[in-house]
């Protein structure tokens, strides 16, 4: 759950960012970026701020802004009906992101959740810079992280099912709560 | 046809109009920009720049450089066995697009191509601006053009087989040749 307040300038500071990388977008565009605390109430270590510039019956673009030293939790995209899952390509449009996927553990310059480690469980270490993408096939556990400068990103997708998505952190509910009390 | 150096300078030239548009690529994708003639021999007046950024079986993701009064003639994306054709968005990364669509003639601020009036059929005007985008659905014809000041656009799809598209223009050849003569 995250306040009204805090929903509003982590927009306005997503905007920013994603402005920054140089991606021009509307202000009706910047108004509904999606703050998604991916329901476990501490935004600024474990959350994502979503812009969707297409969204469409067979694919999906996004611009996605990490604030600095914030991590998108593990999940990955699992079929649902006659649809294999969810293929995503991960591109880099500013800043630095420190990307997790299967394979030999090679972790080094990312920082683990404190705590929360068990809910990390790749460990193959991608450092992707502007310019740099990688492609995840449906079902690929994957999860990334941005340290000091923060950075944004492009996903370009078959069709997102948000979600359906699945999470090893079985806390994780992909809806954002807004606290309206405060 | 184009010749080997028609082909370096139109991607150099490309290469700078994305990266002034705000878009990270690298060397190697720079490198890698198709230049476009359509088979016409006439680059200037009907061509385009792609650069593919992603891909795979599933999409597609690119970003167009037209030149200054350069446009790329009209086509449409038919089915292919059994995919229901191209779906695709185009948004605009820098300049202004004319684009064209089937629906009322309202042609009023584009040019169209002197002598190729007959291949230029469907005359709904749209003038995109950075941050505005359009979906076509797969076999509607489009055509669009830049006018003095050029555009940078993405085109975010399902699977591309550009091959595979079809034009008003029977004399289009969708493979350039480099005529190695000159």
């Amino acid at each position: 759950m995250i306040t009204r307040q805090e929903q509003e300038n982590a927009r306005r500071r997503a905007a920013e960012m994603i402005r920054a990388a140089g991606i021009h977008i509307t202000a009706k565009e910047a108004d509904g970026i999606e703050v998604v605390d991916f329901g476990l109430s501490r935004l600024a270590q474990e959350g994502v701020q979503v812009l969707t510039l297409v969204q469409t019956e067979r694919i999906s673009v996004k611009a996605l802004a990490l604030f600095p030293d914030q991590t998108e939790p593990e999940h990955w995209h699992p079929p649902v009906g006659a649809d294999p899952g969810k293929e995503e390509t991960i591109r880099v449009a500013s800043g630095t992101v420190y990307f997790y996927i299967p394979g030999e553990n090679t972790f080094k310059e990312g920082a683990l959740v404190k705590g929360k480690e068990h809910c990390y469980t790749v460990r193959h270490e991608l450092v992707l810079r502007p310019g740099d993408q990688i492609t995840l096939a449906p079902g690929v556990k994957h999860w990334f992280q941005a340290r000091a400068e923060g950075a944004v990103m492009y996903s370009f997708s078959t069709i997102a099912r948000d979600v359906m998505d699945q999470f090893t952190d079985k806390n994780i509910v992909r809806i954002t709560k807004i606290d309206e009390e405060k």
